[in-house]
């Protein structure tokens, strides 16, 4: 069988292009014993993956030049060799930008019944809903009725943490990056106070929505949102450090927070983590979560690039703004 | 009676000077029911002090000028109306720099029969000690055999901390501001390894004596050793924020460590507390640190000044790296 797949073909030092990238014609292997064969419905991109297009040590290998993005995707099972998968299956795996793959059967995991669109399981349901998850409720630690600070709130993770912030009876603010994102927090998610980070003062903004400080801060950005939200916080805030997109392209180090040593005397709790460093709350977060989209209080949003040609401009629309709530790749049917 | 005290005239933006004090000559009213009257033998000069200089909000409030510079002092009960306090018992004060002064009974804690030098109580028995103890078994959650690594390590605090990391079976490195303080830790004090930040690379140096990297990092200093010191951390590592002596001064923010995303992959613990925070702590600090010094496991040194006109001295010699151990104020006795 036929397919395509991304490569990575370069390692930029800053922003990335689509130069970068190439679509790549393959031949798969027919599945043999234990091995099914998959076509991929929807795949992920995540900004985690710009460090990974980095020839250095860091929390995940580096992509391989001229190999294939790898990251999640979930499909359907075309030709199954095992008795626990049947084609027609719906399946969660990481061999990332591809349209079909044949692997052994171990390497996917069965969704079984959908609880939601197949998209949302890279998403809502998915690692980024999880992260949003694990990082209030186990890195930061969050209580009832806190207050919360998130940036980034118009992405996929940031977006489903407002919403659990809100499920939990928090009070909560977000950034975003244009006022279509701000009018959805606001709007539909239930945001107590967003602003559009390109605006005005950011420490004055969080004050309008966190009169009284913040309790929890989940950071997504890093730079100079850290450095307001570090100086909003109340005495034993936790601050969870989940990512820092405003860095990701830098090529010189960017400059980090000053105002660090408030800390001392508020007895903050900064912390940084991975979702996969709270993989025993899987779970409680997949019990949590469908009862909650099933409840209608958490509801969720993406934009959707069509065709395996679009990844690389969709990973790139990730730096500029370009998704609100999840961005995915939907892949034609039978491609 | 007669007494002198220490008053702050001035808030210097940057580095102080001895004109920003004034000594004073005061009279003591006679104590009368539940009073004492306490003659100070030491009095503690400590870099936090510094921040209460500062005309704005902290998690102290700020030295009101024209008043006394208050902190920790230790003195004999020179006349009481309680029977509680006899009259010769040593107490604890937070009266600061005053040569002797009246007050209520209960605002003194009488120290019962000393397990070490009176000054002690300021040092290794009091606040500093317990801010080594409660930053390292509770901020940072030291294990039994984990690798530490400390900044400002010849100072009150840090000399403390790394004789406690020892005890505890861990493996410590600090750093000092010079020849004399580095062999001090390394000869007398049992750390693995010392170095003078004045010399090379940080990293490397705290990669001698941790080469598979840091698991708790104690720091007192703040700007280049904190970046450096995050360099050096393994995953799931703690970082106790103490204190940013290297930052008080400053007339300007410092830049921050720009390397703080790093926390992000390793699962980075920040947390910065005050020796309040961990106040539930102090009985079984008084326990622990009281046996260790009985065994001779943790030993301290004393940089001493003399005279109630050397406080402003000794306490700008804090800044200048002029102390070895705790720096404290001896007063004449019958001053």
């Amino acid at each position: 069988m036929k397919s395509r797949e991304v490569h990575l073909v370069d390692r930029p030092p800053g922003m990335p292009s689509t130069d970068d990238f190439e679509v790549v014609d393959t031949d798969l292997r027919d599945p043999g014993p234990g091995e099914v064969l998959v076509q991929n419905e929807y795949m992920s991109v995540d900004p985690y993956m710009r460090g990974r297009m980095r020839d250095r040590k860091s929390y995940t290998a580096p992509f391989a030049l001229g190999q294939v993005m790898t990251g999640g995707a979930v499909g359907r099972v075309l030709e199954s060799h095992v008795p626990a998968v049947m084609e027609g299956d719906y399946v969660l795996s990481n061999f990332g930008w591809r349209e079909a793959f044949t692997c052994a059967a171990d390497e996917v995991t069965p969704l079984g019944k959908l609880e939601a669109s197949p998209s949302a399981y890279l998403g809502v349901l998915g690692m980024p809903g999880m992260t949003a998850y694990t990082g209030l409720l186990g890195a930061a630690s969050m209580k009832d009725g806190e207050s919360v600070f998130i940036t980034g709130a118009a992405g996929a993770v940031g977006s489903v943490a407002g919403q659990i912030a809100k499920v939990k009876g928090c009070r909560v603010v977000g950034t975003a990056g244009s006022a279509e994102k701000v009018d959805w927090l606001m709007d539909e998610l239930g945001f107590d106070h967003a602003f559009d980070y390109h605006d005005g003062d950011h420490r004055k903004q969080i004050r309008v929505g966190a009169p009284e400080g913040v309790d929890v801060f989940f950071d997504n950005v890093g730079g100079e949102l850290l450095q307001a939200g570090i100086s909003c916080m109340r005495e034993f805030g936790r601050i969870a450090l989940c990512g820092a997109i405003s860095m990701y392209n830098d090529t010189e180090p960017a400059p980090g927070p000053t105002n660090l040593p408030r800390a001392i005397g508020l007895g903050l709790n900064i912390r940084g983590f991975l979702v996969r460093h709270y993989a025993h709350m899987r779970a409680d977060f997949m019990r949590d979560m469908v009862q909650w989209l099933d409840e209608g209080r958490v509801t969720y949003r993406e934009t959707v690039y069509e065709g395996i040609e679009s990844a690389p401009e969709a990973f790139l629309g990730l730096f500029t703004g370009a998704n609100l709530g999840k961005m995915v790749v939907k892949l034609e049917a039978g491609a």
